[in-house]
């Protein structure tokens, strides 16, 4: 079927724009169990990664000429795809500009136990507690993507992983690799440590400096509030706090601190010359 | 002087209120070489590290109750301040919330032979050259400070370091390190070589990767535009590219890789254990 023969959606005050709109809010992404993902990138990776999740796409003619594998990796997914004026995506999106290009989702989430059996005798996990800004939460998720964590947890106190932001942020990081949500943070920690995962709380006050961190076995980045770290009980619940040697204290934030643990997890995970 | 005796600003219409506002213009800020600096976090370090250079503060009374010790720091450096009203200082403001502080100070950027003075035998700097993205800028500038970089240039051919954005989430690094600004890129490398500071090119592509990297000597990080990177001729101006070695391609955004790429040097530069 070629885009001229597809459908056109033309009204930007339907049921189904608002109802795809209505994922931009929480209460509608609990209740659905979906999620919008935003932009050419974003979606291109989710078809990729999460086609099977993929319930529709939705893209203006001029996207779809532009991405035209974006089509067909849909037409392979078998996703359900609409051909929309700029004005219905504009309305749909929850960002202003999508570039013509959205889908909507299965969550992606897996259970607790999917996500820590990913993690092998030589992988690390990220432990996300009490991070509230969805850039950061995003930020550490395409981290994690890149240097090649086995599983991305965040606790119950956490940003909406599905967030839109998040998700933007994310830039299809989120569909690389499993990623578990909700769990109340004591909980999640208790469940890494029954499973012989070491606790290392990155902790701007951390007892051991990074380059002496034992980062051998298999091990989770524990990472906290972006404004005040996490909560002395979280901390004392950790196996280590590891800090970040630098020359002026306070002034690394939350995504530059991940990053530098996560690479240096990355690093001692690859054989040496 | 009590907070009580001073002088308190309440017409947002004034002409002093409308010179300061300017300065969120970059036209404003080249033809008075005066730049904003917003929020009590900054400003503490303007005071700090480059109290000289303030020509006034503006707070309101209830931040001027909150933060004594900024009033105090612009006594002790005779900076001449003034009571606001919320009004007043939102209108001066560039932010929407600059939490009741702000600053009119002189630019800080230095001539480049005084940065390049700063980079002894044992020193980094970084070269930021087409980087248009004020909150990236301010990132690499923050990150250049934790990590104890010597200096930072940025090329004609990039985000103004003044710029409001920039100066926010540097989040005071702005004053802690000469930050040289205005010369032509290949005018910028050529004085690097000059004095005997090696160019790495932070590059996905580039053929070195960073855990082979030599750190040993004086460097400099050279980093390009955040989506195309940098131009061929700057690439091939530098002594090597170099790659941080990651799981998927094109995962990495520019401030990340450039606090990875930091900290390497921060580290070698650390004598062992």
């Amino acid at each position: 079927m070629s885009a001229s023969d597809r459908p056109l959606l033309s009204n930007a005050r339907s049921d189904r724009v608002r109802e795809v709109s209505a994922l931009g809010r929480r209460s509608a992404r609990a209740r659905s169990g979906r999620f919008l993902v935003e932009g050419p990138q974003a979606v291109r990776e989710l078809l990729r990664y999460a086609g099977g999740h993929t319930r529709a796409l939705y893209v203006t003619a001029e996207a779809g000429r532009r991405h035209a594998e974006i089509l067909d990796a849909a037409r392979e997914a078998e996703v359900p795809t609409w051909m929309c004026t700029d004005e219905v995506l504009s309305a749909m999106a929850d960002t202003g500009s999508p570039q013509g290009v959205l889908a909507v989702a299965e969550q992606v989430d897996v259970p607790l136990d999917q996500a820590l059996d990913a993690v092998g005798p030589r992988d690390f996990a990220v432990v996300l507690t009490h991070v509230r800004d969805p850039g950061n939460a995003g930020t550490v998720l395409r981290g994690a993507s890149a240097f090649g964590a086995a599983a991305v947890l965040l606790s119950a106190a956490s940003v909406d992983v599905h967030h839109p932001k998040v998700v933007r942020s994310t830039v299809g990081a989120l569909f690389h690799l499993p990623v578990s949500v909700g769990t109340p943070v004591q909980e999640l920690l208790e469940a890494c440590r029954a499973r012989g995962i070491r606790l290392l709380a990155a902790d701007g006050a951390g007892e051991v400096p990074l380059p002496d961190a034992d980062l051998g076995g298999p091990h989770a980045w524990v990472l906290g509030n972006e404004a005040w770290g996490m909560p002395a009980d979280v901390l004392a619940a950790c196996d280590v706090g590891v800090s970040i040697p630098i020359e002026r204290a306070e002034s690394l934030n939350l995504a530059m601190a991940a990053t530098v643990c996560l690479h240096a997890s990355a690093a001692a995970s690859t054989p040496g010359p």
